[in-house]
């Protein structure tokens, strides 16, 4: 299948290399060209602006949220490409539930199908090709990406309006934000009483959350590891704000979310702008119980 | 084995049956009447006070609290029974952190070897001999209860100090009930944008949450299942009480409990009091965000 | 006194009158016309775009925050007319830290004095002329505005940076919000036990909260004063949400504020979106706790 | 007249001495002797148990909160006390609202006039003689200790039922405990964008907010004066838990009130723990946005 692809960051340049390996057509475009050169290397094909790499059967955009889709998608007027209405679009960015009916609306304008297929996974399984996909669009379009999507992940389908995918992602990160809190508070309060956090993970986490989210990030929290990733929360920070502002457009109060957000600006406050945000949570939690 | 069993409430009652269809010799006390006599028909010893049945290799208590538990142990004069000393009393009831440790103080005063094993569970659970058991108490202790704990459910080892086991019940109540908001949050995001809470767990509870706790419970919330638990409201916040007394005992702030204690305040004062704390904690997230 | 006015709303018109009541020559301009024709008037002098209201010693603006004041400022290319640098620029509008910062930014490429001058104080305020105003910019250009300042209210000054006024006034609304909300819940609490909020007021609010904001607000949450102001809860959230983002600049957690922040969208989920804060706020205290 | 007065704290020994110098014959006792001495010194009588104090006309105590006035008018039985039917007991402890009904009822049954009187200020008002005193219970009670009570403050009658009385004092001390709270929010916020915090109070609390509280706080606030309160923390912490009691026995829910409590063990666990409560939020608050 001959395919574009935008955006080539931690993320993207993943999924663009499973499309190259499973030996589809890939034109690829990123803004830093570096990311291009290495999938070139592997047998993609370089864009110079975004709108070339607008063509295909499909085209996949993976871009960091909305600010980054709104500069590609609006300004750079990638719609606007020549054999833009022959494509199929899979936007697969986070991005917000507002900017997704924008989107909606301007390819309907534009006469291009649109398919929101938000994931859920870190860049480890961007590369293993086993993300969670949610995939909603119009059903002949979603028919289209479905081949290419099945080299990234697992798909949920969820009907045929983009936004629907946006929110259902943006609530999906809501619940892994909590657990994380859930964590970070638990573990200062047995620790507070003598209790390892790892003795305390080791029971709850392999019984009643017996799931990836509690297990990957329980011995994160339990051990103090301290993750390294760069703007790490920033990101959380877009994720959550992203889930305060979904609520926000239908009066719907998330005191959790609002929680989260008062305790990932503690954490940037206190020098973990670079770190995974379960142990910048874990690190709150301590530190405001004077565990050190 | 000739054991003692103290309280014969809704969890009480399996967890002493199922030790009589082991085979043990089960002397039986219950605050009711009723109760006492459903065991003896099964073939258990009634006994007229609680003192009585303080006897044999293992005696164990499961109360509904630091109230029922003070009453029993401390105003009823337990630990002053004639052969106390000769048994191994495993309180399975679910107490504050500083009540632990002053039953600790107290059976070392009586010279009455003490293990603290609070469960994690429901009723049906107790029934099936599937509780998830936190034991803590000198080793010795431990060992001389273990063969009987084994016809309840699955043994957590934790060390000797018996308070340990409490902390560690209270914190995975914690994170249950914060496992619970974040679900009841993200239920009333998702469907205020359009999207059925069900579609939308069916994939997170399938994925990154699948585990007992959301699979279970996020069935009631999406499909806004009305169950009925007597004084379930009181349950709950009992637990999330013990989670805030015992961060205050060491200055440890939780405030994901804090929300709790609040929500289910604004359950109790909406008629959810004899609720499941799923669908009560549901209903408050969706009455504030204007969807009924 | 030769003068322009940018923005004839529910506080600029007042504001206004007063500057041509003082006897000073207005050049006045408005999106909507009504609002300019009252001005003209009372002897103002109608400009048909904002531009031409950039002339005199001194142009005042009063705009609804930044959407507006950057459609104007930004958009309206204002600062390019003819003799912008011949006046001083008294921004009294309530806009985000950040946005004075870049409007101080862009006054100076543009060579135009610019001041800040946020106000506190409801447009019954602005037509007395008791408005509290908080003026910040350079000395030379805030000594020019003084006199037309004093027509309007009570000047505090603080210093040379423009943004240092907009954090000031940011942050006294908080410090509102927060009485009002303190008030509701008090109001709530009290009622519980059968106490009338208004003998409770009566006796805080003449003592130690012996202030305008307890005493005036006061009154409407104990007599549940149904005090109609369209789009208040809109106006309120902006300004609760500009706080929120000053704080996000610095990594400044505001607790209340994001508490607040919730309140505010339940209030707008239950239909109070044309109240008073203070009416709407009480509404959401009381309904939580079942009191109706 | 002849009166009895227990309990000789910080607040209590002034309040005395203030009834002495009026010229009345003061009965006093006190748990530590050398605060009877003291009184003496000036001219009271000394008790040797509560319960000789229990005579006269009128008793006033003044205890520190509901542990310790249950350890005297219960454990203590000095409702038992021979003439205590013909004096009218005062309490002007802060108490929870239950214990004001219990007390109400264990009086009804001893056949003593009990009114309840907290106040709120501080020692030096009790000093002064300047303390705001609610007043609630049976009109000729009232009357009877109205006389005695324009000695210690000014007197604010609220009806028949004491525990109304109590509900006022906690719901009125939350207010200051929101107050407080809104100053440290907002003082972090300013001085994270460059103003002084004591610019700021300069403005909004000569104005808007022109109150003893916010002006006596402020000032402590902005200053970061260091001001030590042997316990302050303990008191402020039993001053907000009875308001989150008193609303837990109506299903009120007040989320200020949570954000205090955790905030004030945040202050716990940070060695603010003799300090006044003013002085140890903006510590958290500050410290929270990295400001040190």
């Amino acid at each position: 299948m001959e395919v574009g692809f935008i955006g080539l960051g931690a993320m993207g340049s993943h999924m663009a290399a499973n499309l190259v390996k499973a030996g589809h057509v890939v034109h690829v475009w990123n803004r830093g060209r570096a990311a291009v050169d290495r999938l070139v290397a592997l047998g993609a094909k370089a864009c110079a602006i975004p709108r070339d790499a607008m063509r295909g059967d499909v085209v996949v955009s993976m871009l960091s949220g909305d600010v980054a889709a709104r500069a590609v998608f609006i300004d750079g007027k990638v719609l606007d490409a020549e054999n833009a209405s022959k494509t199929v679009h899979v936007d697969m960015s986070t991005i917000s539930v507002a900017f997704a009916k924008e989107l909606t609306a301007l390819h309907a304008k534009k006469q291009v199908a649109y398919v929101a297929a938000p994931v859920f996974g870190r860049p480890q399984a961007a590369k293993a090709g086993t993300l969670n996909i949610v995939v909603a669009g119009p059903d002949e379009a979603v028919e289209r990406a479905l081949p290419l999507l099945a080299h990234l992940g697992q798909v949920f389908r969820l009907g045929e309006k983009p936004q629907h995918a946006s929110v259902v992602k943006i609530a999906g990160t809501l619940m892994i934000g909590c657990a994380l809190e859930a964590m970070a508070e638990s573990a200062a309060l047995v620790e507070s009483h003598g209790v390892r956090a790892s003795d305390f993970f080791n029971i709850v986490n392999n019984t009643m959350f017996a799931a990836p989210v509690y297990q990957s990030y329980g011995a994160i929290i339990a051990e103090r590891r301290d993750v390294s990733v760069p703007a790490g929360l920033a990101l959380a920070e877009r994720d959550i704000n992203l889930a305060l502002a979904a609520g926000a457009d239908e009066n719907v109060s998330l005191p959790f979310a609002s929680q989260l957000r008062d305790n990932l600006l503690d954490a940037r406050a206190h020098s973990d702008a670079d770190r995974d945000w379960s142990f910048a949570l874990a690190n709150v939690a301590r530190r405001r119980g004077g565990l050190t």
